[in-house]
């Protein structure tokens, strides 16, 4: 864990120069606008630690699989969203040195995100070799308007001696992933131009054939005048303008750049630099400031749709900021074609593709805070991908339409290769069927079912039929050799979470075929006739669903997270030393998995999506035995936890787990922030102070709250917006104020009492004593 | 399963030109001479299927470790006995025509391996496009009279048409590993040298630094006459002779190409070269001739000492002297350096590193054909590697001198990366341990014990009490997350077979401490001082020992392959369509572990390694639960199957099972001899007729014998040394005939009735009925 983020409610601070720190905020302060971003990698030349990345969402490479020993049934490749031309690169020589961070005095540095506004801020102060010094500011931003652009404000002063400054700022496409497999690198040029005015560079990847295509102008101002281009650099995969001029002390020079991104999948390829540069006209036309003045608005308006605000805790604040402000620069669903990588536009690690996070962590927070279609077109996403999951299950030995959804995708098809994930962390499956039911229960949306859903649940309902055995020896069906959500554990029998999870789907199917039989009894014929669907499947769902194993501890009253688990050594996660965490950077494969200990909640997780079929007592022994050996060593942790804890009025440890889920990039916790931020997991941090906190819930249509407020904080407040409601809910010392600002009236249920929330209605309703269990 | 081997008793034959299977008969024809040795590869140039090999044993390179997902604790390398120098190519134009068989017609073609001489023999009759017909021989060797010496004898005649002839024949040094993890080559030139007389070629592995020096002298004779070189060709990594002359229809002409392969493993580096021109001098005055004579010789003493005679099935008799030629091509226990690679010299796959098949498998094959001093030297070998162990063991966690002997390696370092084998199949260690047991049996050398054995004992043993742990639900120690034998589970809880080696292992080691304690309690001493050994360490073992959980099901009367088997659908392997075999080239992971398919004996090889403490009944319920199950899939499954259904009375399935093992790449059962031959299972195949058919034991000091005749065969004899007793057991319808050529009397038990068998003595004993069980 770290410490070195100045707190501030709107902003991310760093301030000092850290450069063994410096892959973690180049993580930290990363910027994007949901189309593309990049890492806080310095302008200048850098020769200490350092992971160069700038992404465009939805290109990628298919990086031939690496594996040690080939197992049938493995990808071929794993799809890369990739590193991409450099355009904020820029090389400074100073009578004579290049300017390079790591090799000269920094007198003073701070690195600030200013959220509000959506601008990376970076001033630097430097004494050269030559004792010539120097005060650097940048700022730059990827623009939220105008979402192919993006911009960098870049300025010299001399504070002492006299420099002559050659400054050469470019494009590079001469660009490599850290994670390429065999040091491949992804891009062909296409064509490169450079003059005077303007340069820009065409690249294409190789084997996916994506066409991006950089623009860029620049202006260098200095005491009030342009300086003309002195030299124009043209090469291989690098374009780049010189400038070459004198500084005395007390002056100043101002680099405006300004660059237009535009890739084939937004444009016919023929017009693409037609486009650009029409585009980069109007961008470079507005100017540096005016672009902020955009930006800030942008954000205003986003802000004001998804801001939460915390009174009395000025770290929790930053930190719920900082996650929302990361999400939406990740996707923002202005594009239905593309899906929340686990780390955005922050690093290279899991590739920028889609896992079971977006269903199960990010569907809650993208419903309540824009509108509706964006959830539904994170759905159709995976309705679209439906084929080529019948086609990876047929790949595993499953038939008849039996859908298992990869567990990392861009296009549909498996990218993972390690056999106890691809093949056997099938629950992944569970939860794509389960944001179906959150969603139409969210939203009301039953047409969401019959128009995609039902064709999506069938699939994966035929799967777990076939994925179950009956035991002759157990009398019951049983799942063999899966992966829970726990992955420090491998190959296991029973995982609890799975069974469940899967006799939940077959359940939720057959119920929706049923809905539908009586809704819509044409459209469901049209459907189970394309797929050819039998009275018998549904049968046989029910027998499972009445005749599935569920490992349990009827002495301790909890459920097992798999067969075998209380064979283990239980020692709680207390006792062990800190230098042997975190357990994934300090042990062996086999003795993680043979230990007690577990990443992220399973047995938990279930209880969380079904909590509604579980009492209370139950919810608690099973909490009380499973936290104490929980690691959190993944992301996605900590959040449901939270959850649960104060659900069940542990308000110390929920609030523990809401720092810990907040701050965990900020404060670097698992030690992993430098590969990029876990962006996937701050929508579990949103569910933290949402359903955590305020106790949010949708329960027959209606929204329920049971809010408590965390003893560090004065208040706490944010906004919903759930079926033509827009619900502003504050809560502090007195109770619970809710504001409906919306144009429809809502049903809201605080603490079991039901109320009527007309259309601009308010609610203010104290704390019931009895909520707290 | 192929069948176009010709059958014949002493020889290997393929009989038409076969270039789809080409890659299983490079595999097949290999030849070697326990030092070094090669593929079955063409001489000239062919552009058809071919894995080019010739391997120097010992002379390895640590290719960087290709994995998908790095786990802690992987290894950095993989050590491959890698591809070395080619001696034997040539290119040959004819009329300005390259030779290469792929493009060419062939008119005939024989590939003849002959065991009893070890030499390798191939005829070609060739069409060229321009209608010259040529008719090539080949013969080549590695001399088991000189190891470090080969030769090959190559003529030229023309059938029909006359020939103008370039021949070129070299060294190549420019070769590869197929299976290098990064295309990386693996050697850098030191010098060649070129000239009329001779060529050389002196290559080092990169990182590794071992020197190869190839040195070649050659003749070609033309009626009667020796041809001049008429250019020397040398280039990097490259230097060949060519000869340049006209053959008339009926004239031919002969290449006699002695080489020499040394390394600076076998002498000092500064001597090499001067060595290699010697010893390179005294092959060529031979002459091929007197070079195949002393090859048969050779062959010839070691026939003598491990041939195994079958009369009456000239398939099983052929497979059998295939497997006892091939292992003495792969080792002779000249070196006590080396060991046995599972592929010896005849592929890449394994690298040529050492597995627990040596003490499994080997090692009784060695012991009772050979003197002891070569099981004994293999022993040593992991003696020798018991600090790498320890640190092996340190790596994952284990302390206070617990030792794991890695799961591959050359040098002591594991050098496998998956971590369901590389971490958990520990049960490795039970065999090096159970190795030594067993040496001692037959050897009676219990010097061995207090000399080495013991430090090896109390590394593993510590090894298992550290491995298990104490269950509070079972109140039994259990043992949680290993890879049995059967490599289709990974990562199972009470792996039977690995429970069980494990408390065996505790339990000798105590008993060994304890016979120390009365022999030689000085030396006792010594070693229990010099590893820090308690006296608690002793009794915790016993509590184990006593403890020690196995799963079984009471019902059926036998015991699990791990916890949760019976939860499996257990159908047989009979009901498999072929069209899914081998399952491990047509189902994808989670499919194979989920099943009940079993790839080699588990259960069955604990019952095999400790059946004096079973009875015959409790293995028959064994053996008739799991033989249905299982697939065979590894080469060293049918070996111990086949014991066991000799000894259960089951003939017709131990006959099935002998020609499995033994045929296994003869008939190439499991698609796979394409990669090389599977030489530690060939020891197997020898046990199955000693321990097998014969029913050879060592209990109490005595040889016991339990013949019985499969029904399709007259008769089989076999010759082993036992404790300086020489003893030929013939074993025919009428009984089993003894004699005893060695110096030693020797006590003889067959079916239950004790002999004393005097040197040059000789019994003759009829089949008891009870026998068969």
């Amino acid at each position: 864990m770290k410490d070195y983020i100045v707190k501030d409610p709107w902003q991310i601070i760093e301030d000092q120069f850290r450069p063994e720190y410096n892959e973690i905020s180049e993580s930290i302060f990363s910027i994007g606008n949901g189309r593309m971003g990049q890492r806080a990698n310095f302008e200048e030349d850098y020769s200490g630690k350092s992971l160069s990345g700038s992404y465009v969402a939805g290109v990628y490479y298919p990086d031939k699989t690496r594996v040690g020993w080939w197992k049938n049934g493995y990808p071929e490749y794993f799809a890369k969203v990739i590193n991409s031309t450099n355009w904020i690169g820029l090389h400074l020589t100073v009578n004579g040195i290049l300017l390079d961070l790591a090799q000269v005095t920094v007198t003073n540095f701070e690195r600030r995100l200013d959220m509000k506004a959506g601008v990376l801020h970076r001033t630097v102060g430097i004494t050269m070799p030559d004792g010539t010094q120097l005060a650097i500011t940048s700022r730059r931003l990827y623009s939220v308007a105008e979402s192919q652009s993006a911009a960098l404000s870049y300025q010299i002063r001399v504070v002492q001696g006299k420099a002559h400054i050659l400054l050469e700022s470019g494009l590079d496409g001469d660009i490599s992933n850290r994670d390429s497999n065999y040091d491949e690198k992804f891009w062909d040029e296409v064509a490169r131009s450079a003059n005077e005015e303007y340069i820009s560079l065409q690249l294409k990847t190789k084997k996916t054939g994506f066409d991006v295509h950089t623009h860029v102008t620049q202006q260098l101002v200095h005491d009030g005048q342009s300086i003309a281009v002195g030299q124009v650099i043209d090469r291989e995969k690098y374009v780049a303008q010189q400038y070459e001029f004198t500084l005395e002390s007390g002056q100043e020079a101002s680099l405006s750049k300004y660059a237009v991104i535009l890739t084939s999948e937004n444009h016919p390829l023929a017009d693409l630099s037609a486009h650009a540069e029409t585009l980069l006209q109007s961008v470079a036309d507005k100017g540096f400031e005016k672009l902020i003045k955009e930006q800030a608005a942008g954000w205003a308006k986003i802000w004001q749709d998804s801001d939460i605000q915390i009174e009395g805790d000025v770290a929790a604040q930053q930190a719920i900021r900082f996650n929302i402000f990361q999400l939406y620069q990740t996707y923002t669903g202005e594009d239905d074609r593309l899906n929340i990588g686990p780390k955005g536009f922050t690093g290279e690690k899991y590739g920028g593709v889609t896992y079971w996070d977006t269903e199960a962590y990010c569907i809650p927070f993208y419903m309540a805070t824009t509108k509706p279609e964006i959830a539904r077109n994170l759905l159709i996403y995976r309705y679209k991908h439906l084929q080529k999951a019948i086609e990876n299950a047929a790949k595993l030995g499953f038939k008849d339409g039996a859908a298992l959804y990869p567990m990392v995708t861009i296009n549909g098809e498996e990218c993972h290769n390690e056999w106890e994930i691809t093949f056997e962390e099938i629950h992944r499956n569970g939860a794509i069927a389960f944001a179906i039911y959150n969603y139409v229960r969210y939203t009301g949306d039953v047409s969401y079912l019959q128009e995609y859903g039902l064709e999506v649940l069938l699939g994966i309902a035929r799967f777990w039929a076939q994925r179950v055995n009956w035991s002759e020896a157990k009398q019951q069906y049983v799942m063999l050799g899966v992966t829970g959500p726990n992955e420090y554990e491998n190959n296991v029998n029973n995982n609890w979470y799975t069974n469940r999870i899967a006799a939940w789907c077959l359940q939720y199917t057959s119920e929706v075929i049923d809905q539908l039989a009586s809704s819509n009894p044409d459209r469901l014929q049209h459907i189970l006739q394309t797929t050819s669907f039998a009275t018998a499947e549904k049968e046989k769902w029910q027998h499972i669903v009445a005749n599935m194993y569920y490992p349990e501890d009827a002495e301790r009253g909890i459920y097992l997270q798999q067969d075998g688990f209380l064979d283990k050594e239980l020692i709680p996660v207390s006792e062990l030393p800190a230098s042997e965490r975190p357990l994934n950077q300090k042990w062996s494969w086999d003795r993680i998995l043979r230990s007690c200990y577990i990443k992220q909640a399973d047995v938990l997780q279930g209880l969380y999506f079904l909590e509604d079929r579980y009492d209370l007592d139950t919810i608690r022994r099973n909490y009380d035995f499973y936290e104490p050996m929980t690691v959190h060593e993944s992301s996605l942790s900590p959040c449901v936890h939270a959850i649960i804890a104060a659900k069940l009025g542990k308000e110390d440890k929920a609030y523990e787990f809401y720092l810990r889920t907040s701050r965990l990039d900020l404060d670097d916790y698992n030690n992993d922030t430098e590969d990029g931020l876990h962006i996937t997991s701050m929508a579990g941090t949103w569910m933290t102070i949402v359903e955590g906190f305020a106790g949010m819930r949708i329960r027959d249509g209606k929204v329920h709250f049971q809010p408590i407020l965390p003893s560090q904080w004065d208040s706490y407040s944010f906004r919903i917006t759930f079926r033509g409601a827009d619900l502003q809910v504050k809560v502090d010392q007195e109770g619970v104020h809710v504001t409906n600002s919306g144009k429809q009236d809502v049903q809201v249920v605080l603490w079991d009492t039901q109320y009527v929330m007309l259309s601009n209605g308010t609610l203010d309703v104290p704390y019931v004593v009895t909520s707290k269990a």
